[in-house]
């Protein structure tokens, strides 16, 4: 235990919450951690979900009685969720990204730790109400994204192969058929991944018809186990409606057209502000 | 700009500072931003400062003069760091990690963000003082240890495939033979991925003999770029000294010993806090 001022332990009070997203810390831990009265705690927690509330920062929510205490709940307030997907929309319009095949370049966005993580924010703000066990996604560009979000989830994340590997023991794979070229994919989960009736948020960085998704949905299935939600990064507007695999899904931008020739790329915002 | 309160104003910087590792802020900022006179900025930072180092949970490192500001370094205290490293190990001996081959089931503890994020911050720890300018790993187990440590140091991670990938446009790609079985596998990384000349830190999950580290040194060769530092969470004892292909790195627990008849698995601590 160790006696705090009220300045010192603010600030490591706000350490200690932010470093627990989800998390219910009681009351009593704060006051043991700084021999202070639970008045006096609370009090502090007061300002500081004030501050965090104005910053569009996240909640602490407390919660009254003997199992009681706080949680930070991370969450992305509405002005700075247009101004990352604006960002998004923008950088994804870079001309020189455009691949041969009308491909997009995106490994350099998907390679920023602090832009990953604060589109991991945004899932966490779209998903925070929801049962959720765990985030999933498949090897390999959508795995920064699905971390991202488990971290600010507290949640565990569940890593779907494209092959059965030794290090992952019994595994049960599925085929999948991909939307978008309609070729026949291999996918494989270790079955000591996942516990049955796991609920699950599917994480991936792009989407097209959406056979892969679709391929994750069926292989939680095979476990027993149910979508909590889907998130994708980038979804691409160039399907037509009753191609598309799936209906209910947060996507954050919308690549509308890729012009390889005229060397143009038109992003929109994705789904997030208007839902499904 | 918003006028707050010194209590409110220690609690924002805090969560500033926290989510901006590395990067250099001018006192200006704050000052702007809260209405409030630098002498005051100084003194909130110096109450920072201090929780943050009695803590263990990093540096604030106070740069003097018209260009100066304040920076976060992030860093694990030793009691901390010792704690992380004897619990990977105790996770690490549980016996029901024994696969086939005497492998080792580890994506239960990699798929923990906060688990990986802790480690990532032993890595930042360990290389803080370097100047690097990315964090490389190549696909799969590797990434979310990688995308921890460049978020810990503020730089972005560069993935090296398995195989060329249509989305990430002309590659180079090499053979590499990998240590423990001398089969020569390929890897592959995109032009565009990285800058010559860029001095990189290499992360992995596993390292037995070092030939996968040793393929990713050989492609940094190939960009004219070079080796600023090496971490693997887990390094193989199993291996002769004659073998190994690598001497400098930095291990966070090494794997003395798996009897897969016995069902025990000998782990001990890495040469983090021995060095090399």
């Amino acid at each position: 235990m160790k006696k705090l001022k009220r300045s010192a332990r603010l600030v490591e009070m706000t350490q200690y919450l932010l470093t627990r997203p989800h998390q219910l810390i009681p009351l009593t831990t704060f006051a043991q951690r700084y021999g202070a009265a639970k008045s006096s705690i609370s009090e502090d927690l007061a300002i500081i979900k004030e501050v965090f509330e104005d910053e569009g920062n996240g909640e602490l929510q407390t919660l009254a009685g003997a199992a009681g205490g706080v949680k930070y709940i991370p969450k992305m307030g509405r002005e700075q969720a247009l101004q990352f997907i604006n960002q998004l929309c923008e950088k994804l319009s870079e001309p020189d990204r455009i691949l041969p095949g009308g491909y997009l370049y995106m490994s350099d966005l998907l390679g920023q730790p602090a832009f990953m993580n604060e589109a991991g924010k945004l899932f966490a703000t779209a998903f925070a109400g929801r049962a959720i066990d765990c985030v999933m996604t498949v090897e390999t560009k959508g795995i920064p994204l699905a971390y991202a979000t488990g971290a600010e989830l507290n949640l565990p994340v569940v890593l779907v192969r494209r092959d059965h590997q030794v290090t992952e023991g019994s595994a049960v794979s599925i085929n999948y058929v991909s939307g978008s070229h309609k070729s026949l994919h291999t996918m494989s989960l270790s079955r000591r991944a996942l516990k049955e009736k796991s609920r699950v948020l599917i994480v991936d960085d792009f989407m097209k018809a959406g056979g892969t998704i679709q391929g994750m949905v069926d292989l939680l299935g095979e476990f027993d186990a149910e979508v909590a939600g889907v998130g994708v990064l980038v979804e691409s507007g160039e399907v037509e409606s009753e191609q598309r695999l799936l209906e209910d899904y947060v996507s954050l931008a919308t690549l509308r057209a890729v012009d390889a020739k005229g060397k143009e790329i038109s992003v929109a915002p994705g789904n997030y502000f208007t839902g499904k």
